[in-house]
């Protein structure tokens, strides 16, 4: 009889954005005349840039034509995308272009990598985290059961909260994968060199990889915050980068992100025998992937282009405003603020000690606000509380009001 | 130390059209003039349809635009694509939309399902068989070791050769997950209903699951061969079906496919407890996928309108002409042939009692067509070729030719 994998009965509820989707849909049903604003998934809100149109346009009329037609492509990107990547991202950086593997997505990626580790990895995350690294680890049979506040036996949890200034400490103990993303999601807080560069230290001493999730680089406004994990010496033997054109070029309904497998990491097999890990997840992606869409690579090497690049730090600026004014706006009301400076995230302290599931009810109902319950996002998450700045202004400035009104 | 997933190192090689790449490349590198045909990978070379570009470029526009500007889809498909498909491909099967999950492609789903199933199933597989079903298998833990002919201790191997007729037979052992491919990859050949009835049968006798590939049921022309497992009695219980835009529609650079997940499908967990199968893959798809590019819906959605039919039938008629050109230049030399009827295959048996490779080797310094190994899809496909009808009108002629005047 076929056998189900049974570390998916180990996932608790569902995933959390689907989760809020169901008390949203259940208060609209209930208040049909309610104008829900709604800032919890971090969703693009604005259109894509006109010179990626543009380029997504002329690929699909190459599409359309016999002399230019493409079929499959190479399951690890177009040469003029990954080239482009390479340029304009990790110029000096001795990343080469062959080292970049593009796909659909780095929630695709972030999750698929774990096929290429074995099982009985320890693995190490921040709490709060990006829900998906955990529960893919749940799935892939990385982790015991949950307990009672959703903590999974056998991951080690590294807490970030005010307390410690949202730097997760370096492990006494020994890890084996580590999650890191900055600038951080949920809490939109970012760590400067040196702090990356104790983990790059602890990483190559312990033989651990460091799984980096940049998909927020892009909103990086301070001096001497570092993009990449690879401006960190050393980083390129002991960490791979995630990064998608979602967040910077709106993409999260187009679908293009990228990992960065430098040549030179190593994992070791059950000998101790040392593996190169781009080799494994070269073969992955060209056993279980089929590349790209061909308009959408288009699409994202226009990103790169002089016109693509105005018109995202334009995005990308407009989205940090509707950031700064949601802070401002809560800062002004005495409600404790982080993030929002490099990202475009404000993690909030919910006011009068309340639980984040409470203050998402609460605002939901007086305000008609959706935001992301910080506990949703881990234990250590509890008692704070998300807003997303990837809305239109018109709303960001009613959603600011609307707090004013329910929390003066 | 960050371990690796040991199953890797299990296999073999390349995979198959990677290392045909190579030696074609390396040809090609040797004998600049030489035109090579190429007759190896099944990829598409006729453009897109007009109906399918021109709905890419109206949902490229949206994108462009504030008030059509779409951010993340469901991950199971646009709502409007899941109900063209079940109106346009399971009319009358007690299909409903949601049971249809969108992806990137077959390729993907078809590696990806294994993450829902647990490791110990018996896996039955027929032999040739598309390589990924195989590979996907070995990285997942399914399989041991393979031996000198490249076959994994843990794979049911099903013959499926001259002698059967290319119908396998029902294992007399258990068998938890079942591959089959109708039309069938790479031997161009289908079966009928009462086949497919037995193979219903066997697993809903054992609760055995069917992984249903009909990636290329748009090609089969004659009356009375099911174009999906859902026509079979009983299937809605035991059979997971995959379909693809890529070889009807031209997708294989556009990239586009579904799979279809019956409600009443069920697994059983450690405790012997049946579990939606369903329910588990809408988990696996939310968790670890972000669903396809709107534009690429769009025009998948369109290959169902009026026009896209009609233009799909005539590129569906354009390559079965292809295949029946190639069928008869072949057996016009005495070549055994099969397939090219109801697929887009043509499986012939080497002349001269030459191994596949060598075939292979031959054809490609004599005549310069490149053709794939019967035995790169499994051992008793050793003694085979496929040739692929995926090409031009004016390549196929060629090809024939250049046969002719080889082989004659």
């Amino acid at each position: 009889m076929a056998q189900i994998n049974h570390h998916f009965q180990k996932l608790k509820a569902g995933y959390l954005f689907p989760e809020i989707a169901r008390r949203v849909n259940a208060f609209a049903d209930a208040h049909a005349d309610a104008e829900v604003i709604k800032m919890g998934i971090g969703d693009v809100t604005e259109p894509l840039p006109a010179a990626i149109v543009q380029a997504m346009h002329v690929a699909v009329d190459e599409m359309g034509s016999r002399d230019t037609f493409r079929g499959y492509g190479p399951e690890q990107g177009y040469e003029f995308l990954r080239t482009a990547i390479v340029e304009g991202s990790y110029a000096g950086m001795g990343i080469a272009a062959d080292e970049v593997f593009v796909s659909d997505g780095s929630k695709c990626d972030s999750g698929n990598i774990l096929d290429i580790f074995g099982i009985g990895n320890r693995i190490a995350i921040t709490d709060p985290v990006y829900p998906v690294y955990v529960d893919t680890n749940v799935m892939a049979g990385n982790t015991g059961d949950a307990n009672a506040q959703g903590k999974y036996d056998g991951l080690l949890y590294l807490p970030v909260t005010e307390e410690n200034n949202f730097v997760p400490e370096i492990p006494d103990q020994e890890v084996d994968l580590i999650y890191l993303c900055y600038p951080n999601n949920p809490t939109g807080t970012v760590v400067g060199k040196e702090v990356l560069q104790q983990w790059v230290e602890y990483a190559r001493s312990h033989g651990a990889i460091i799984l980096y999730d940049a998909a927020y680089e892009a909103f990086i406004t301070e001096e001497g915050i570092p993009h990449s994990i690879y401006e960190i010496e050393g980083a390129h033997s002991c960490a791979i980068e995630f990064r998608s054109f979602s967040k910077n070029a709106g993409f999260t309904g187009t679908r293009c992100g990228f990992t960065v497998v430098p040549k030179q990491l190593m994992g070791i097999d059950d000998a101790g025998k040392e593996v190169s890990i781009h080799a494994l997840w070269n073969r992955r992606q060209a056993t279980k992937f089929n590349g790209v869409s061909y308009p959408v690579q288009a699409g994202a090497a226009a990103a790169y282009g002089q016109q693509g690049k105005a018109e995202i730090a334009e995005l990308v600026a407009f989205y940090l405003k509707n950031a700064q004014l949601l802070k401002q706006g809560l800062e002004s009301l005495g409600i404790r603020v982080f993030g929002g400076v490099n990202a475009p995230y404000v993690w909030l302290k919910t006011p009068g000690g309340a639980s984040s599931w409470e203050f998402f009810d609460l605002l939901l109902e007086k305000t008609h606000l959706v935001g992301t319950p910080g506990s949703g996002f881990g234990a250590a998450g509890e008692g704070y509380f998300r807003l997303s700045a990837f809305n239109s202004r018109a709303n960001i400035e009613e959603s600011v009001e609307r707090l004013k009104k329910f929390l003066q």
